[in-house]
């Protein structure tokens, strides 16, 4: 019986009853992780044969380049080949860098502090206010960077379709605006596919600031868990159309393709850009991992390849998204208390509880050893306006945890709902 | 004979048959490389076992924690162990990095920049004038770094005991100096061993800006060619019980003890600096490359281990520097017209022409297909005052290349020293 239909009496004997669920789970002394989207031990083992494609010295040679010296900034071009394949742009407009490709945004936006971007009349560093789009709910460590170098964040309200669009346009009309989060497919934390419409509005964008940059975070370009790959518009091309090329960087990693924590990760921009931040980035770096960069190219070899490799991934995944979504509809659906996405991609579950619950359901969870991430994370500086978004991540536990852990969260929602409509 | 004491007609008939000589070389249509400290092929091959010491799944595992996946910001434990017993610090002063100690050197400054360090008063952004010392001739990279931000470069003269420090100690009353490199052990190039009392003044040094930042590469800290291991004094002690714990951060990696490409880098910090680096460093990156830290330590185990493996190191190592020696001793120190170090470790051999001569040397040495580091390299902003020092990297080509290219670049010394006394 939807909750918000009962009255007081009705009220206090669901409560006693939810309550005696919570007690009787908290005792169980669980300890269950749904906080980070971190691959799960079965995706580990399941691609750990990449440690075995590169152990001899003859091995190691790339287009007649030795891996394992120094040299070659911006990657070795077999890597390159493959990530252009992958994200649809050109060769030249890839580097290749670490295991991180939070590292290389994170770069990107301490160059444009310290340096300054292409177009930049000034490092960040010298302006007195720098501000920032941020469509939220959104990705943590995003924020944090932002949050990091002290910028202003803006909310911009997600749609089905992406960022509000109306509410970009209108910002991007200050110079301080300097630039814009967006995680295009399987957006973080909703799972959300921006529509064509809204990509190409954001291609086309005309902001005052010269150097805005778009950091187009493209963290699930082929992470479907749930049907057939689904081919996305090449950012760098769109831009490049509307007259914009170097407004754009993009990134993407193999963190959830092969090993989390040993993945390789690129951007990719404009060749301009490419040529400014070269200049910049010797500096810093002679080289990133070759050696790691040739393992994957022998490992994933070619796009087809690499699609045929997340289906398997996708065959461990949707179980455990399916046991999620199972728990929601069977225990929340009929209460009136919440709302959620049903996502064919990605890493997480976005749920929506009625306004105010998120943190107190989330505190219940804790206690009772099931870690989330923290409530208002998905929101710029940690605060969600409506306490209301909660951001699930099912990839880690096994199906069995997952199941125990759900049921923990969809007792705490609960009883969190009831609390408030008691108070 | 002594050039310098020839008359006008002997050095006619010398210039004569060194130009023969030259020309002789530049028809052979070499393509030689002497210009950086890239290990070569026979010690790549010597050490691609440790691309086969990690190749199943349950190799993966380190005290309990699973490196594939995302974690761990600042490194696994066990290769905390080996580098804290490698530098002679503690496990808690490490923090491990990916494959380079440049990157690791240059965040560390660009962090002041954007951020401030501990006890920076601000961002360095925010200051009109960062001066730095810069001991020379030094480390090119180093001194890019400097260039890149905007820094002053302050050079220090180097004496056969490292840094002047009556120099250094002059400097560092100026609230504007805020740090300054050093390699203590067989420096950059010149292969000088700072001297215990050097260090001793280092570490005890009261500069007057509170977040003077003291660079320690120890990039050649286990690096012996020739001859046993020679200790070194740990510098985070040293500075600790001068009561300057937080002013130094050293740097160290394994691109010249295991791939070049594809090591693994340190730095090394007081735990309170550590404390304040990990809240800064945990927006930049969720952790570098665990597995590749693991297969260090798997491969390296302990330092009794590592130092036998730079032993065999020394062995492709010293023949040629001794190639490089003996074309020196034989060719040019009777002429009068250069001096030169020998070291015992490192990478390089650093050579002093006579005044005027080294772009010219190296100008003549390109025509004839040699490649040698660019001369003033070893000098802030790439200036040597006295057109004097040369940087010979003898590690790369196999001692029958190496004969040959000192072969030319010997040619092409004597050439540029009679052009000169010609003229």
């Amino acid at each position: 019986m939807n909750y918000t239909a009962m009255d007081m009496q009705q009220l206090k004997d669901e409560h006693a009853r939810v309550l005696a669920q919570f007690e009787d789970l908290k005792s169980r002394g669980l300890k269950l992780n749904m906080a980070r989207g971190k691959p799960g031990k079965a995706q580990l083992d399941m691609v750990s044969d990449i440690l075995k494609v590169m152990v001899e010295p003859e091995q190691c040679v790339s287009d007649g380049l030795d891996v394992r010296n120094y040299g070659e900034l911006s990657g070795i071009s077999a890597a390159k080949r493959l990530f252009a394949e992958l994200l649809g742009c050109r060769e030249s407009q890839i580097f290749v860098g670490g295991n991180a490709s939070l590292t290389l945004m994170y770069d990107t936006i301490a160059k444009a502090y310290t340096h300054g971007l292409l177009r930049s009349e000034k490092p960040w560093a010298k302006l007195d206010t720098v501000k920032w789009l941020c469509p939220a709910p959104g990705y943590d460590r995003h924020f944090a960077i932002c949050q990091s170098f002290g910028m202003e964040m803006i909310t911009i309200p997600m749609t089905a379709d992406g960022p509000d669009m109306d509410e970009v346009e209108k910002y991007i009309k200050d110079p301080a605006v300097k630039g814009m989060w967006c995680v295009p497919k399987y957006s973080n934390p909703e799972g959300i596919i921006y529509s064509d419409a809204t990509i190409s509005r954001i291609a086309a964008m005309k902001p005052a600031a010269p150097d805005f940059l778009l950091m187009w975070d493209n963290a699930y370009c082929i992470h479907e868990f749930d049907g057939d790959f689904v081919p996305f518009p090449d950012i760098l091309s769109l831009c490049e159309k509307a007259g914009n090329a170097d407004m754009v960087f993009e990134y993407a990693s193999t963190s959830k393709i092969t090993l989390p924590g040993a993945g390789v990760a690129v951007f990719a921009c404009s060749e301009a850009n490419m040529e400014y931040m070269e200049k910049l980035l010797t500096i810093q770096v002679i080289s990133y991992d070759k050696t790691n960069q040739l393992r994957h190219v022998l490992y994933l070899k070619d796009k087809a390849n690499t699609l045929a490799l997340m289906k398997r991934h996708a065959a461990i995944m949707k179980p455990k998204f399916d046991a999620v979504l199972a728990a929601l509809e069977r225990e929340i659906a009929p209460l009136g208390i919440a709302q959620w996405k049903t996502p064919k991609g990605g890493y997480f579950v976005s749920l929506d509880t009625k306004e105010g619950l998120a943190k107190r359901t989330l505190a219940l969870c804790k206690e009772a050893g099931v870690v989330m991430t923290g409530a208002g994370a998905t929101f710029p500086y940690g605060k969600d306006p409506h306490d209301s978004n909660i951001r699930i991540a099912p990839s880690l536990p096994p199906v069995a945890e997952l199941e125990q852990a759900m049921e923990v969260f969809c007792t705490c929602l609960k009883l969190a709902a009831l609390e408030q409509l008691m108070a």
